[in-house]
């Protein structure tokens, strides 16, 4: 064993509390293999047509004062009896993922039309700072009426993060000075003084945005505005009820009945259960992490431990879609998971990815990484279409054939969502401290730190997600002492580690599920981790009742699922007979070699006729089923999907 | 074999179809055993109770024109976006529960009340003879304006049917009065001459409510505007198309999207596939085979017969449950039946049962009859507590504990219907024509016909369904020759009937799944049916994705359950190991002493704590599942319900 490695006990990891763990900037990090696929589409199409489908829907026009008041028209839909009037954070969005693609692949056309947007908003922007197209343009006369509905500052929080987002990419500060005005605005304007608005909104994201103009700016003033938000929310007197009162609205007629729906029915650090509309909860609990690891708030941090453990342990599906109900685009009760009707919006995985990113804030932990994992690679990845032009909205685990891909929606929140977490993976597969680097997220590429002055960097060699063999090279200019901690996935058995040859014995080095290799590092180390991808059978708990009897075929972080394309119609006619050991694995030529799983199964081929119910025995016949990635279903000829199948081994034995 | 007894082969049927055969009149049948013990909850409880609800809701003042017009206010209620206006369709119904209960159980009080809302309904009467309370009472001058959604001959015909029974009940012929009034105005408006409404009402009713009025005043001309109603519908060009260029709203934007939702989409005699809203279709097809009969209309039959297999081999639940989707009301695609989100009104399943009995106009034929007793025991029964009080309206085949009995509902279509047809089921039980007597259906009672000027009866003394012995005693003053048609149901095995002690084969005596006893009958001849009830495990058509590799046990007509109050949480840890044959027979006495079943099953036990998913087995212990009646769940303690239970033999073996 090298000597060098330092060894700890399992009473450490609360010391790593005290420190800060911030996420890699997006420029550090250069990505091969499949995200650098990914990325690749995304600076080819994806973040033109977002930019596209905005305009198309009539956003810049919407925004543009030189033309007359769009009015309530385009791009404005009927939506839950209310309409879709927060335009503006598709637009911030878009442009998040515009400067994402920006560092990736320089495009000075793209460039030039978000200088444009910049351009509209300045001017849109009033003298005050305040800014808003629907309440600038629409309903002038409403201004920060109806917090509870209208998206005000959930508006401003997504134009923060594109405005945050640009400035790095491109160094331009237009919008970003822009949406610091509106938040030096805003800090006039929330407050329990004389006059201000002891509020928040009801649908959370400026308090995380904040956060990144506080980090960027280096102003503290906006770290404070955001725990502002979050230390009122669910307080009493209730902000919502005080306010419809004031504007002459009914509280009690809001449509979705409780405060639940917008986490509001209790201070947010008394929150036990995850409740109410997933983006939003996934958005508050992103931010409420940020303010836990800025302030070292330990009392927030205890709320969101909870709160996670009932997500993960009680709500969530095995792709890491979460919220199955699309009345609430939320949250039922614990251990629902319907399968062909899951809600689970890609925007609600894509949120998981936000607050498990923001839960490692605090330090490494695989509780939190190994589900940011299986929710990016698959309930959120499934977002995207592999040439980067289509979009699922809702994710079921099963279809009939009747779900497709999007080319938009009248609520274009999740193309620009997924787009953006992709374009900005990077960010999320790092995190470092002041003496620790932190390996998150496995996959080829390069990253650059900078530790204690010293620039580091750290390549990884690896066909991940594919193949478990992941080679890392350190690159310093001097050595450096550091603790470099890599991720041990809960799901791996076998991982084998070693340093510059010599291995490293697993069970001595492992807290919190994170490998800590703590000696001086030298130029030209070489790190050789192996996390064997054995495809595994899952089961669901009992109390998920929709999926006794059944069985989820997973291999490493991919869940998989079948698809009529490769196995004919009625997925629902196979049941699984094989064992996962004995899995064949094939790549797939249209799916970018992505790799297949092939099992033995049963299949009912029996023909009924005309006869609906019968006493008649099932009639077997013994095939292969074939297996895809979750994530890239719906990529090929359209037809049936299926993740949890049927297990032909006999439900009970 | 008895000598009298007269064998037919299988030619003979199609000559059937050029007599009529007819319901018999509710006052003709008196029941015991389960049917009158529903009976006599409905004239205990339910009669009143579905008046008094009428009340509460602002029926009686929207009716009354003493008191100021309602306006938009109660009863009305949202409902897809539209309002609730139809409330004399619940008046109507509720009347005609009234009506029946009074046969079976004078009550003064009760009748004195549905006088009353005859006498308004008098005052209420346009000179001309029109009535709809909300098109005299609330938006007077839209009269005829919009038949695609505003309900007015639905209502009609609602109304008609409670005058027809109330003066079968009393003689009173007030109602009958204003209705035949009614009628005859509509007579003159609708129609292809000058200033005539060459149309349709959206939700189909008028036209088997016509019927009925026909057959009760003896007048033609009643079922000659019944007919044109259906020969109309869905011809080009289209009523509700040309309807609403008149009535200035854009025909596109019918807020279901298709003319198939209110089966407009074709003429009806091109129609193939059952679709669009369950309840209208179903009384359309009633409408159909009634006219069908009345006018020995072959094309009419033929269209029925093809859409009659398309219902019972492509789209009905076990239960005789059908249209699964709560966003149309309706049907979705062929094989498509989720359980847990099932739709299933409580309408619609009565609504099979009027169409099957209507179907049997023609000629006894088990095709129908098996699936009107089907739907009657199961999705129909299953609508109405034991006590009378408490009512399903949607009806899944499967619940996670939160789905329960309303007293009430926004829409209370379902309370009356399912009340009036248990009400008068006796008609449903038996038909005649002049030289047959059918029985269509089983149960403790006693029923008299007129044959040829004679008075018949025929009692039946039997324990069905929970004992399958049927004896049946003839009553006659002198012997006379006349066909009994006795239905043997399809699930049946090993029937067998005798009469006056000697033994009939039934091989040599069936036709169309009735055993045809052609003889001359005697005053107390005996004829003996034992219909054996083995429990039999049901698999579903492979084709219906959602009940892979599931069983539902059955006995004779009734399809079973398991509860959460018999079996504990989490039924679907059960899964069922036993043979139907070994099933144990035990009568429940908090329900009537219906008989439960008990069959060997494994039960997962498995307490995984906070794991969602994971590859252990589970972990099987051996149990007695218990089953009980659908129609009789939610009963006794709330809790969970399942009816397709995971199949514990191996799905595929």
């Amino acid at each position: 064993m090298d000597s060098n490695v330092h060894t700890e006990n399992q009473t450490r990891p609360h010391s790593r509390k005290d420190r800060k763990f911030r996420p890699l900037p997006v420029p550090s990090v250069t990505l091969g293999g499949l995200f650098g696929e990914r990325q690749d589409a995304i600076c080819a199409t994806t973040a033109k047509t977002l930019l596209d489908r905005c305009v198309e829907a009539g956003m810049l026009t919407a925004i543009d004062v030189s033309l007359p008041s769009p009015g309530v028209v385009l791009p404005i839909q009927p939506w839950d009896g209310s309409t879709q009037m927060f335009w503006d954070s598709d637009l911030g969005k878009s442009i998040e993922t515009a400067a994402y693609s920006l560092f990736r692949s320089p495009n000075p056309e793209l460039e030039a039309r978000v200088d444009q947007i910049a351009d509209l908003y300045e001017t849109l922007q009033d003298e005050d700072g305040y800014l808003n197209a629907w309440f600038q343009r629409v309903q002038p006369g409403r201004r920060w009426t109806n917090l509870r509905d209208f998206h005000e500052l959930y508006c401003a929080g997504h134009l923060i993060e594109g405005a945050v987002a640009y400035y790095q990419a491109t160094g331009k500060r237009k919008l970003l000075d822009v949406m610091a005005r509106f938040a030096d605005y805003m800090i006039t304007v929330f407050g329990h003084g004389e006059g201000q608005i002891p509020g928040y909104d009801g649908h959370e994201e400026i308090e995380l945005a904040l956060v990144k103009l506080a980090r960027v700016t280096g102003e503290q003033k906006y770290l404070d505005l955001s725990k502002y938000f979050i230390d009122e929310r669910g307080t009493e007197p209730h902000f919502f009820i005080e306010e419809a009162k004031r504007d002459g609205r009914e509280a009690k007629k809001f449509v979705f009945h409780s405060f639940e729906y917008n986490q509001s029915h209790q201070p947010v650090r008394e929150q036990t259960r995850v409740v109410g509309h997933a983006v939003r909860a996934m958005y508050l609990y992103s931010g409420m992490a940020d303010i836990a690891t800025e302030y070292s708030d330990d009392s927030l941090t205890g709320a969101l431990e909870t709160l996670w453990s009932d997500l993960v342990t009680r709500q969530m599906y095995v792709t890491g879609g979460i919220g199955p109900s699309a009345a609430n685009e939320g949250f039922t009760d614990p251990y629902d998971m319907p399968n062909e009707s899951a809600y689970n919006e890609t925007c609600a995985s894509v949120g998981i990815v936000f607050w498990a990113a923001r839960m490692l804030g605090r330090g490494p932990d695989r509780r939190y990484a190994d589900i940011m994992e299986q929710a990016l690679y698959n309930g959120a990845m499934v977002g995207l279409s592999l040439d980067g032009t289509r979009f699922f909205y809702d994710n079921p685990l099963e279809s009939a054939g009747k779900h497709h891909r999007w080319t938009w929606h009248p609520c274009p929140c999740c193309p620009p969502n997924i787009a953006r977490l992709l374009a900005s993976i990077g960010s999320y597969m790092y995190a470092v401290s002041d003496d620790e680097i932190a390996v998150h997220l496995y996959g080829e590429g390069k990253a650059r730190f900078e530790m204690g002055g010293e620039e580091v960097s750290l390549s990884q060699e690896t066909r991940y997600p594919w193949n478990g063999a992941i080679r890392f090279d350190v690159g310093l200019a001097k050595p450096a002492r550091f603790t470099l901690s890599l991720r041990i996935p809960a799901w791996c058995k076998g991982a084998m580690l070693s340093v510059n040859g010599a291995p490293v014995d697993l069970d001595q080095v492992m807290v919190d599920g994170y490998a800590r290799i703590e000696r001086e590092w030298s130029d030209k180390d070489e790190i050789a981790l192996d996390l064997p991808l054995a495809p595994r059978l899952l089961r669901a708990n009992p109390l998920i009742r929709q999926d006794a009897g059944r069985v989820a075929l997973v291999r490493g972080p991919l869940v998989y699922c079948t698809e009529e394309t490769d196995n004919g119609t009625g997925l629902q006619r196979l049941a699984i007979t094989g064992e996962p050991a004995s899995a064949t694995e094939r790549p797939i030529p249209g799916l970018n070699d992505a790799i297949a799983l092939e099992i033995s199964a049963e299949r009912d081929e029996a023909d009924w006729g005309e006869t609906l119910y019968r006493e008649a025995a099932p009639e077997a016949t013994k095939v292969t089923a074939r297996f895809v990635p979750y994530h890239l279903w719906d990529n090929r000829e359209p037809g049936e999907m299926l993740v949890w199948m049927r297990d032909g081994k006999g439900g009970v034995k």
